[in-house]
């Protein structure tokens, strides 16, 4: 098989049916473009109070951006020779109220990092401020609010067991 | 029970566990706040060329915009006296180049709308405009690029079955 060609434009669609008032309906999400998820439910208790079972806007942007920087991390541990062996991505999605702002905004993303890969210390962190640069999802986040990141090599990570 | 109260502040996060090199590599995905959801798949082939399956950084987002929004719109209704019988959001986030930028960017979600609820089309519009001005996601998104939206009453949705 062909290795697949990086196109200038890509679109996804995810589908949203909500029955309800705001504090007591609640919504079922899918995946449009893939199928990959369905049935998900939200809630504004889910989102604001105990998520419950119920996942959020917020807990579905966290799960993008952690996806987007490992892809991206991966990305430039490639072009640096070091392919992962594994690459262990939290993000954490903060809402919060912001002066001057009607209603809530995303103020931050918190991206913590393990590593397992072929790559010294200081090389690393070049290679994660690269892939924080090169990461849309850093960048979608940064337009409005902070991307926060702390990365380190799991222990044995490197070719000298540093 | 009583009502949730909106806290300032909320987190939410996800976890991704990825291995091998950007091209030959693969992820999961999964809910670190709710658990809601596990084992989702996404790789760059996923991302870029055919889903087949897996899940993408920009699906989720489309996800998240789409629940948003409305919830957002099931408020703004909620406030207008006409809580939403049915609100059926789809979200299509666009990845693409931009002139001067390294790499990809969302430049655009395309929300498509369509309300079964109580309410003229005239104050449907303006309910419409309030809720995507409060939504924390098309704020996220305008800080960058832009959203779309094309929003339409159900027919049958108003009380004279217009």
């Amino acid at each position: 098989m062909p290795e697949p060609q990086l196109v200038p434009r890509v679109e996804r669609h995810a589908e949203a049916v909500w029955h309800g008032s705001s504090a007591r309906g609640s919504g079922v999400l899918s995946a449009g473009s893939s199928g990959a998820f369905g049935g998900l439910e939200y809630s504004e208790p889910s989102r604001i109070a105990a998520p419950d079972g119920q996942t959020s806007p917020e807990e579905l942007l966290a799960a993008a951006h952690a996806a987007c920087f490992s892809m991206s991390l991966a990305a430039e541990l490639t072009r640096a020779k070091a392919p992962p062996e594994r690459l262990s991505v939290r993000a954490t999605t903060v809402l919060d109220e912001v002066p001057g702002a009607a209603g809530h905004r995303i103020v931050e993303s918190i991206v913590t990092v393990r590593a397992r890969a072929g790559v010294e210390r200081g090389a690393f962190d070049e290679v994660v401020r690269a892939a924080d640069e090169g990461c849309p999802f850093s960048n979608l986040i940064k337009a409005s609010g902070t991307v926060t990141i702390d990365a380190k090599l799991d222990e044995g990570g490197t070719a000298d067991g540093d």
